[in-house]
């Protein structure tokens, strides 16, 4: 099998949705913008063995591939449109790519993105998605906007994308029903695509749940201008963790990453508009902290218990400050 | 050094023309397509070992990284406008690092192309870029609208890059000041991208050579439904290769990829306007052959000689058919 009939047999799809004027077979697609529109582009390169397990079902990394980017757009409001696909591959393995495929364009037909361009060559696995949204001139959604005084708050819950990491990787025990609904979590994160639209006008400044949230709502930090305190009881813990002792559930969902939830910032005064979306959307968004004016030598977010006493969060885990 | 400081220290320069209304550092850039134009987009991925030899000098691999998807947009007629970067680097090389982003903007500054969002990542060097032009609504070129009687054309030389390859690969003697011009051609191709906008209106299909003329030919063929006659002694040859036997040169010259020059059709009253074109340009543009009807049976590319007899190319080398 060849490059050529490898697209034409597995990315090339009759059903997909006619966004390109001129779409995949030529040496570059051709596309037609919407007038009022600004174009949001992302970018995400994946290796095997260090974005996911190289014994990942294909199916799961097909999808998971393209919603890490569908969540990149939704972190900025826009609508989802189109998006290319370079991929390296040890070999034109037919069980493999059939799967990878059908996953991929599972979740591309949700969206009702295309694929419109791609690359496929061998090497070591290794692929890298490109997406382009839509969203409404001047209404995007950017980590640029929080003030001191809006409200942190997060989508779903957190930490059991972590744990099937750390199961994974340092031997975190979990019975196996917990570990499967915890791979679910890690191999087909839900895009919050409706949310990141229905955001616009809300949020003051948002951004896509990838490394961790601490070390997330660091970057809305420093592009804002405002340092966050964040309320470690308050993080919306997965309840399929509670089996597992506090202090852990609070680390994992504190620290991992791979959970695909938006965190966003919102002036107080929109906290009833945003807990109805919260029902519309049937997605908890769960108020867990506070922007503060900067303040020189202070950490950039801070972690505060109950009392409002400060926590201190160092090699993966977190201590009262001081003891 | 993290992800972070990679980013800021070699992949955001002052120097970027400002395309984007939001550059890097979100969860997605943010552009404003012109209204007129429709988006001509390509990717590329470049695995080492496979793409470029591993010990290939990092400015140069930068500059080429970016070359190749110009060339996509330049056999388009488009103007290249914005571009992603996917890298999974070994280790963070300093030095590696910084030549390759020379190399790279080098040739973006030329073209005033910006990085407007990347990703990077550990893993085996491995690169994608995707590129983006625009081109007025409906004159872009494709590999689509060819014609029985259309001419064929190519720009530039051929053969020079393909024996750069077979010296290191299967040893062809080549002198040292010969080798020296043949790996400049193939570690820095000429991006057409001037010729392709010129060609609006002339061509009636295009595209670039990259996997060598016979097989690109083929892809506007199959996309024109109508098959192509190549003059195998009007072969444009690079005049660097003088020493090389005949029959070497031409096999390079048919057969070699990573030339990056365009190869198009236009119809027979084109030809005045297109030599005064090579003239403007200061390229040779070599009429190379015809586009026939199609006929039931044979091949979509037909090489014949100087009398017109139909010659047969396989295995990397041609001969009489039949002798």
């Amino acid at each position: 099998m060849n490059e050529f009939d490898l697209i034409k047999r597995y990315f090339n799809p009759a059903t997909q949705p006619a966004v390109a004027d001129l779409g995949i077979g030529d040496d570059a697609a051709l596309l037609t913008p919407r007038i009022g529109y600004q174009q949001a582009i992302s970018v995400d390169m994946l290796v095997s063995g260090r974005h996911f397990f190289a014994d990942v079902d294909p199916w799961r990394l097909g999808y998971k591939s393209l919603a890490v980017n569908l969540s990149d757009i939704a972190a900025m409001g826009g609508i989802p449109r189109w998006f290319t696909l370079a991929l390296a591959l040890p070999s034109a393995d037919a069980g493999w790519l059939d799967a990878f495929s059908r996953g991929l364009f599972h979740l591309a037909q949700l969206h009702g993105v295309e694929l419109v361009g791609g690359d496929t060559t061998r090497g070591p696995l290794t692929l890298s998605i490109q997406i382009a949204g839509e969203v409404e001139t001047g209404t995007a959604l950017t980590r640029c906007g929080a003030s001191a005084g809006d409200d942190v708050w997060v989508s779903g819950v957190l930490g059991a994308a972590a744990a099937a990491v750390a199961h994974r990787v340092e031997g975190l025990p979990l019975v196996p029903d917990v570990l499967m609904r915890c791979k679910d979590r890690l191999e087909m994160p839900t895009p919050r695509v409706a949310l990141g639209r229905a955001l616009r006008g809300l949020a003051s400044a948002c951004l896509d749940v990838s490394d961790g949230i601490v070390g997330d709502l660091r970057h809305i930090c420093e592009r804002s201008g405002v340092r966050a305190e964040l309320f470690a009881d308050a993080l919306p813990v997965d309840p399929v963790l509670t089996s597992l002792p506090l202090a852990t559930r609070q680390k994992l969902a504190l620290a991992g990453g791979d959970e695909y939830e938006l965190c966003f910032c919102a002036p107080t005064t929109h906290r009833e508009q945003i807990l109805r979306l919260a029902l519309e959307l049937d997605l908890p968004l769960t108020r867990v902290g506070r922007m503060l004016a900067p303040l020189a030598g202070a950490q950039p977010v801070q972690l505060v218990d109950e009392k409002g006493a400060t926590l201190v969060f160092s090699h993966g885990a977190f201590d009262h400050f001081g003891a």
